[in-house]
């Protein structure tokens, strides 16, 4: 492998020294760029797209052709693993993901098995492995998996939901069998990041998207249990570099505290929580991503910019940050207000780094 | 007036001894009743239904009929001030709220105006005066209003939203005009709220249903300074009694010590924070409201009961609680699972008020 080039990301999510503030954007390969929509457009379904690994690779790579970023993600989708356990994805016109075959019964839930990464999953690996030998050692390469609980979400409602009745229905009165799903669904996301680790993701970062549903009783029992189970599975080295790990529970602010506990080593804030505050709380424990709120990229460049610097001077001086937005940008975003918020974070945060 | 039977929730706003915790369930007049269905039917559209006062008095009490409520609430909408002010409400068919005419300019922002409550909102004070007397003292009517944050979401938007581009956009990039369109509102909503009290509310509530979008700077100075302003200028006494004022932000949990510093007397809870947690935080100021998940309620009996217990356990033994749902009741609820959440508050309650 190719030494790398920028190792500022890995070095902040390690709190080590670093000259600027890497930056990252989720979902910084998607909609919002016309390149974006012109590939998609060429692999037919959001799907085939994912399958593809030279397709895949080509929209990961294209954000780091327009913007100086710190990092490359993966371009995947978080329901690859339900879909290798055969519930059937599929991506209907306007309505979000819906999976064919929920699990809904004891029947479903012992039909689930731990998806081969190297077999029903391999695409996945395929596109970690030409997206490393493209990238080059220009930047890190982020492999991510989504969590348990909000896989088990989408596997329980086979739709996107407001209510979450069935998912909680079967988490209230049959906590039996929904931790026997959770449970397998966490050795498969092991068993998956791993795998991404083996073909050359360089960090990983489990999303954990609906954790924010839950109470914080419901939260520690059935979400950041599972990802505490996945985190203590992980390889933690690869090319005698240490893997970093990042946490990200949107609407997580209040228990940050039980997520740096975890063995993690960074933790994904949306933007709801102040990120001084968040530091103040768990920063001796572990780093901090993130975390303008996404629609700051609807206003004006300058406004961008100010965000940027209060967010900064939130954070304060020293290791540990690696700036990021509280969640997936935006699809109507101007790409030229990513290029700004990105180039702010590069020239107002060597400052920080003296 | 007819003397109040039941004052078991005012009193635990105001963190007298009651002989058991009072509950109420918000938007407990709803879809998830049959017999508001076919009120609801009768009157034509959702907003006939609001205008009409002898039917939004029938289903107010509705939910009083069946279950043993220890408080009323208002049947109305929280769009109506936008409504009042000209913007032309519609609930467009599976759409939600539309406004025909949403604010975006500086031209639209200075044609807001408060509206009269006994002028072009007059219909919701008759609707306070039937229920009241209709209610002849069996419990206490709450009066609402959306906050003026919650409500300048959708007179910017001009509909549902999940990204709030344009009304974060106006707060972004034109923060003079959405000072100027919030203290509109501000001034509107304070005007309402003190019509209500006039007209026989007996305790108030602010919804502030989208205040968790913001970060928690925006939130101080967008919504929640709003909040205060409002609180600032309510009558607070209404036949010789005080009358309580709760403060709801939905993903508030974050800011209760800003929230309670306010001056209202509660704090409603959603279900992500902990109540003996947030009794410990901010108990010695408000009381607090609140907080089972309304997704408990697609739950057997029994584990509906279990759930009460452990809130009940939480916030632990002496006054200054009132139980609630942490957000509305969902429409597909059965009425059997409601009726099992209020005996069990009722029932579970007396040993924490000896």
């Amino acid at each position: 492998m190719s030494e790398l080039k920028n190792d500022r990301f890995l070095r902040a999510l390690l709190r080590e020294p670093v000259d600027y503030t890497p930056v990252w954007m989720m979902r910084q390969a998607g909609r919002y760029l016309p390149e974006y929509r012109a590939t998609r457009e060429k692999a037919g379904s959001f799907m085939d797209l994912c399958k593809n690994a030279d397709l895949a690779c080509e929209v990961t790579i294209q954000p780091l052709e327009r913007f100086p970023l710190d990092a490359a993600i993966l371009f995947s989708d978080i329901l690859t693993i339900p879909d290798a356990m055969g519930l059937g994805l599929r991506f209907a016109q306007g309505e979000g993901p819906v999976f064919d075959r929920p699990v809904r019964t004891e029947a479903d839930v012992n039909k689930l098995f731990v998806p081969d990464p190297e077999g029903e999953l391999q695409y996945v690996m395929n596109a970690v492995r030409t997206i490393r030998k493209e990238l080059n050692g220009r930047v890190p390469l982020i492999g991510f998996s989504g969590s348990p609980w909000t896989l088990a979400t989408y596997m329980v409602e086979g739709c996107g939901t407001k209510e979450y009745s069935k998912v909680k229905g079967m988490m209230f009165d049959r906590p039996d069998l929904m931790h026997k799903l959770l449970d397998t669904v966490a050795q498969s996301v092991t068993s998956y990041l791993n795998a991404q680790i083996a073909a050359g993701a360089q960090a990983v970062q489990i999303f954990d998207t609906w954790g924010g549903v839950l109470t914080p009783r419901d939260y520690k029992e059935f979400s950041l249990r599972y990802m505490q189970q996945i985190i203590s599975g992980l390889t933690r080295e690869s090319d005698g570099r240490k893997v970093p790990v990042i946490l990200f529970t949107k609407g997580g602010g209040q228990w940050l505290e039980d997520m740096a506990a975890t063995g993690c080593d960074a933790l994904g804030l949306d933007w709801t929580t102040d990120i001084g505050e968040a530091r103040r709380r768990v920063g001796d424990k572990v780093a901090l991503q993130g975390n303008m709120d996404p629609s700051t990229l609807y206003a004006s460049p300058e406004r961008i910019r100010q965000e940027v610097a209060t967010i900064l001077e939130s954070y304060g001086s020293g290791n540990g940050h690696v700036f990021n937005l509280g969640h997936g940008i935006h699809q109507h975003v101007d790409p030229e207000h990513a290029k700004a918020f990105i180039n702010a974070v590069h020239e107002l945060s060597p400052q920080y780094h003296k």
